[in-house]
């Protein structure tokens, strides 16, 4: 199915988020017809920060890799890995040669926001150079924390002005906001799913098109690691049942 | 504390072993004096095959990470990523250069076991090539499943003739079997821990010096992932309280 006709479904789309290959296969393997990918992961995975504009390689190459399994992919390719509108036009032009078919890109820029006209150029300067790619835009108000819902709900406009095909608030997660982002914004509108925010039936009835897991099941992931290694120095019971040797090998 | 020492402290060495930057800093901020690498972890993270000597590279730009960071690392280097000693010496050569203390060489090829000389001159052209180079020799006798203890134990003391510092029989759980290699080898035994074999303090009492985890870690992280998706997905709980976004970056 078309990544665009995925966010017109009866159910919104869950998105999984995946940090390297072995991730991205067993989602897909999962049967989830797209799987995105989490900056936070792909950056702590090579050792970089994330949010700095400083993992395009990785980001480029997990794409790569994520692109041969079957399944739809989006990258979150942060706010662009540049201020310059064609050299995020020509990094969108080489993710849809890989054949991704969306983007994540944010207006975030370490603790403040870019400025809005900019941001709107980075997003028409991917649309122009690939029409086809689903461009999410995520705003930062909330994730930042620096901004209310004004603000995103007049960004999200600016972005959809300038060809954005959906709305990212990450850090949204009151009901009234996010019906009211709904019902003004004239495109689907994915929000992050947090343990302690709304189920994912919750936000179907609000309206949501898109709910992604961001960095969360990467930091499940390490979290688990720790704790059963935690768990072998301790001599406490270790979980058995867990997925196994042949069935990693079998995701190469 | 130097490596070869950590084989001679009072309780066995717990060796966890990381597949990707953030795994391995999170062991070492986590106190763990020395860390591993799981060829499992590293292949599929790179959507390649395990034991099928295809991730030199991989393997060596993760070294080149780990020794970054406040602990000791050994490296699973599979059969060596080549038969020819001299290319195993080079690899000894260029991890040692990077701060590698340790590596593991296993016999297994495939479903089969290499030849006991051949492999006891790839264990010898590590030692000539660095010294002080702690090379943990595995033999895949019980891991492939296809010889017993007595082959295990007449190729651990093969190999300790070539010059290996400690020897890894992965698949071993048995505590009579441990406890006979323990007492037939003259050197520090290392056994893979298993969920459904004996504790830490068990194997610690049948004399082991080395309990490593493999690609448990890995295995368990890759799972909880896709528990947490498949939670979410089904409105279930979703566990609170993980690593969060800023420790994670703090890994960087």
């Amino acid at each position: 199915m078309d990544f665009h006709a995925l966010h017109r479904t009866e159910r919104p789309l869950l998105l999984p988020n995946a940090w390297d290959h072995a991730s991205g296969a067993a989602l897909a393997a999962r049967g989830f017809p797209a799987v995105g990918t989490t900056s936070l992961g792909v950056a702590a995975a090579a050792g970089l920060r994330d949010g700095a504009g400083v993992t395009r390689a990785e980001t480029v190459a997990l794409a790569g890799k994520l692109c041969r399994l079957p399944c739809l992919v989006t990258v979150d390719i942060e706010g662009g890995f540049s201020e310059e509108p064609a050299q995020v036009a020509a990094l969108a032009r080489e993710l849809a040669g890989l054949g991704v078919v969306g983007v994540n890109i944010e207006d975030g820029r370490g603790d403040r926001l870019a400025e809005t006209r900019h941001q709107q150029e980075l997003v028409s300067a991917i649309k122009n150079a690939v029409p086809g790619m689903f461009v999410n835009a995520r705003t930062d108000t909330h994730w930042l924390g620096i901004a209310g819902d004004d603000e995103a709900l007049s960004r999200a406009r600016a972005y959809v002005r300038a060809g954005a095909d959906g709305i990212f608030v990450p850090g949204m997660t009151g009901a009234e906001s996010i019906s009211t982002l709904v019902s003004e914004v004239d495109k689907p509108v994915n929000i992050l799913f947090s343990p302690s925010g709304p189920s994912l039936s919750r936000l179907a009835e609000l309206g949501v098109r898109r709910v992604s897991c961001g960095s969360l099941l990467f930091r499940a992931a390490l979290d688990a690691a720790l704790r059963t290694v935690d768990a072998i120095a301790d001599d406490e019971p270790v979980a058995t049942g867990i997925i196994g040797y042949g069935d990693v090998q079998s995701l190469a």
